[in-house]
């Protein structure tokens, strides 16, 4: 059994509404020093048995099949240490 | 500058209904051996200057008032490694 993290981040190039939103709430809460903030998304999968390579390569598969959209967003797959199994 | 990293997952105990269809999407699409999905939200924040522990601590304390909703979810900070300069 391991935990493997999706992190699904808008592109750079890309506006990020929900980022702008939550960095312009900053000042009013007296938040200062931030510069940007930007907001995506985590998906923790849990997977059966051992993680091999190919586990993995299907895992990448899923990140940008399912989890998330490549023209707009870039994923990144971590293994969570300690959780394996 | 430095990059921190909050994650922001449902706790565990709370029905998470977006992973739930995450996961009921895997098999149509061929994917086997996933146990569970959970989906949560990543905040990628830019803290100008030097991360002090004060620093950090506003942080957690942004991240407990403003990114999470404590009653139904968990969050982490973690010091992105290799974007403090």
């Amino acid at each position: 059994m391991a935990r493997v993290v999706v992190s699904v981040m808008p592109k750079p190039e890309i506006l990020d509404p929900q980022g702008k939103a939550v960095h312009g709430a900053l000042p009013r809460l007296g938040f200062t020093g931030i510069t940007d903030v930007r907001q995506g998304k985590r998906f923790e999968l849990e997977v059966e048995g051992e993680l091999t390579e190919q586990r993995l390569a299907e895992i990448h598969d899923l990140a940008e099949r399912l989890l998330s959209n490549p023209v707009i967003e870039d994923y990144t797959v971590t293994v969570e240490p300690g959780v394996v199994a």
